[in-house]
């Protein structure tokens, strides 16, 4: 089995993930975020176990910067922009040699589970599962269900998500929680040895943001990833600080 | 000819499948039938001749186990969601290296017969078989009709399924049983030097699934795929003795 | 330019072909002619001069067999099911590796000309012929027009489809035959140094076979190639010494 | 740059075309025309600089022949039949290597210029000066603007698929001509240091034809591309002759 | 990071661009301007920083010229022609190592960001990145918002695409100008490290034009990068020296 020591604390994640400029676009940032020196900066000083970036940003803001020496890097192998709607897809943009070279320690891929194009996405998730193993580099599912079928993202969704994270050969699935513990509990075991990582979402108040944080440690999950419930506040350290409570104090 | 004993068991097959946690999604299993360890440990009790895994089940739960030591795996080349409907399609998602790496005895691949896709399928499992046989490893084609043109699977059609199955290079074909013996002793003459697995399909009554098995080893296939009529039963260790014994009694 | 003389006696060409059971399926069979070893027989007493199989029927009962040292064998590369109909398109199933190794002395492939998808079939039909001439290994083209602007194949579409089998590089195109045997020689000038052979098509009457087979030798053919009108027939052997006359004694 | 010298004659090129096998049918030949031979034998005899051939052709008549030492060879690259209507391509059916072991001089590639299928031309026309001029050979663009927005192939029109050729890294950019000198003179402007050639198009009255040659050579283009206009001709050496003499002696 | 003083001259850019030819056609030329050689003649006495030029071109007319001496190429990598309008997408015509033989110091390529066809210039952007970079090569994106989801490139879609320059890996991202300068710098922010060079666009008055670069340059883009207004203009040479008057004196 992949060997996670090197992406968590104590056997815990707190990703800080920065991919938003590309999947979103500038309308997630302001004066402040839009600089990924910034951020870098937040989650060092915050100590969050890990980035999650796509390459350009990687090449030119991380790999032979401080931060790589303190925080290791999940690369996004894959991305899209938001003009792309009905039929998701995420194309390869690098290869696992890339990621090598620019000093990350894991990679990550997003499934658009049940888009029209979601046997292209198996057959490259496939591939890439190979390629990373081959080099003992962790691969963290970003699992998006995406369907004219599906309307709503369920707790059966979910756990249906989580569970092909698993046949895939993930070692981590990203995952949207949801605030029915038990649910989020069946969610984990669907997962099985592949560990859980729940997505922060849109920016909400701090104590909503919070609350979930609690359910999502308290469902035997792994840990969170984070991105804009963090660099949108008005007080990124401080928030930080409250979220590295609840991982590591429960 | 490809060696086939590695599978069997005085030249008969119970091949006990786990692939529906990517095929179906865990709205196949309960609190048990959720874990891969409990299967596992389900089959090497009953000394089931073979498992049917995906790569991401194989390599986190068999590969280094002591399972990989008692009971061969044939390792399920491609797989889809139940979300994919009308044009059905499987893709790739592992190579023969990997799988001689997870320790396969043999590979699976699914052809949807009739789909519009089913030339990439062709392609594909043409390629796989070459693969395959350089290394001695047996190929098993799940063979399912999905067409159109096809609104029920009468017998001339798993017949043609067979066939199809013979002539693209598989060493044994699982086919959806039929209640005809006559018909399905047919269907073991067009796939020739092809060996016949019967699939086990939905759950049904205990009685119900017996008597199809005996049907089946009437006439004259090589043997069952069981999944969810063993591990969706209260008592699954005894079912599979019940299997046992009319597989290697009559 | 590749020699044929493995292929054929005294010049002639009688192919026994039995790749009907991908082609159309076991509708075409008996309990006699589902088993590709009565086949094999029968092509053997009548000393056919060359098999046409597809690989898994290669591997199974010819390559090591006793027939792969008195008959020669035509590989077909590319095979579909019945059920693929409105754009017609065959993929490749093997390679001219494969096609050495199973013991083949030449490699068909069927084109659907006119079909939308010809231009893939005749990329790959021209990697073919590099592969194959590359080897020494003769190409047998199998002409089929296709398309929605064909209702019928007239005299002019087979001479096309003779032309453009020579254009791409094959040694031996197989073709629709007709009953104006001018227009059958023609076809035979457009086919320049390509040899023809013609196909026996569905099962006709004894008679009506048999003054098929003399017009297609008078035409300056290479010869036939024979399936069903032989092993549908009630005494296959009788047949074939029939043809066999037709061919070497005219 | 590529030397063109070999495939002219005091820097002028007269190409004898015999494609038309392929991209019209057997409906351009008669009893003579029909056989490459005899083309082959009207170009050695009236010393055109170059044929114009599909592989199947070159292979069977032309490589290991005479005519391989007097005339030189552009080999057609690409091809297609006159079913393909709606949305022009023409696959690749050869390798440059091919093109080298069959004793090419050149290669000639078509590119349907504002075809919805633009994009694999382009890419694949890209692909193939990479490996052409790698080894030295020339390469020559049949430039045919085919698009539901191109309603008639205006002097504009082929003064942009000039250009595009140029751009693209042609060598040689083959056609249509016009009447109009100075609308000519501007297409071969825009073609720059490709040179052009002038397709001869479908058969026309002698005088006609003969009027054109004289107008494509005044234009400032290499030469001249003719097929029909000579081996539909009732006397072909007569026509070359009269050709050459504009060719040359203007 | 990728070094771009070989680009440019005290750290700002003037690209004169020539890719017209292939994009737009001759309709965007006169006597004058239809000749290449015109054009490198204009760029060298006027200094600018770098050409970009297609392969045809830049093999023709470059490689082994003195310009190949005095003035950088950036090598336009993919092209397409005006025809194609719907869904825009632009095949890669070269390869990074053709580049480098053609003496290119970096290498281009248009994304049509939104385009239905997205996808697949991603994967090809981030292809071309790891070759180039691998190589040391710097990396110019034409950043081409086109969907039918933009119907006007305001500023908030430009800001997106030059983040999604940065993302994918650009050095340079080359974008769209606005008037708006506030605007302009968030622009420039957006993009990050990597280097915003504005296009020129059509042509306008030659105040118009000048007004424009003032902005361009006061935004904190490295420069721009012109065609027509500089070789559509009457007096080329005067109007280059206005511009570097602008950009290196400002």
């Amino acid at each position: 089995m992949i060997n996670l020591s090197n992406l968590t604390r104590d056997g815990k994640m707190f990703m800080l993930a920065y991919d938003q400029g590309l999947e979103h676009g500038p309308v997630d940032f302001n004066e402040f975020s839009v600089d990924p020196q910034n951020i870098l900066e937040v989650g060092a000083s915050a100590k969050v176990t890990c980035f999650a970036l796509h390459k350009g940003i990687a090449e030119k803001y991380y790999t032979n910067s401080s931060y790589s020496k303190s925080i290791p890097l999940i690369l996004k192998m894959n991305g899209k922009t938001s003009y792309v709607k009905d039929i998701p897809y995420s194309p390869l943009l690098a290869t696992v040699d890339e990621a090598i070279e620019l000093g990350a320690s894991a990679v990550g891929y997003t499934v658009y589970v049940g888009s029209p194009r979601q046997d292209e996405m198996f057959r490259e998730f496939g591939s890439l599962v190979k390629e990373a193993h081959k080099k003992n580099l962790p691969v963290v599912a970003w699992m998006y269900p995406r369907s004219l079928q599906i309307t709503e993202e369920t707790l059966d969704v979910t756990a249906y998500a989580a569970r092909i994270g698993l046949e895939l050969g993930a070692d981590i699935v990203k995952l949207k929680p949801h605030t029915d513990l038990e649910g989020m509990k069946w969610i984990v075991k669907c997962a099985g040895k592949a560990q859980v990582v729940w997505q922060g979402g849109t920016k909400t108040t701090e104590q909503e943001f919070l609350d979930q944080v609690k359910i999502d440690i308290e469902s035997g999950g792994m840990g969170i990833a984070v991105g804009r419930n963090v660099w949108q506040s008005e007080n990124p350290n401080d928030i930080c600080k409250k979220v590295s409570t609840i991982i590591w104090s429960e």
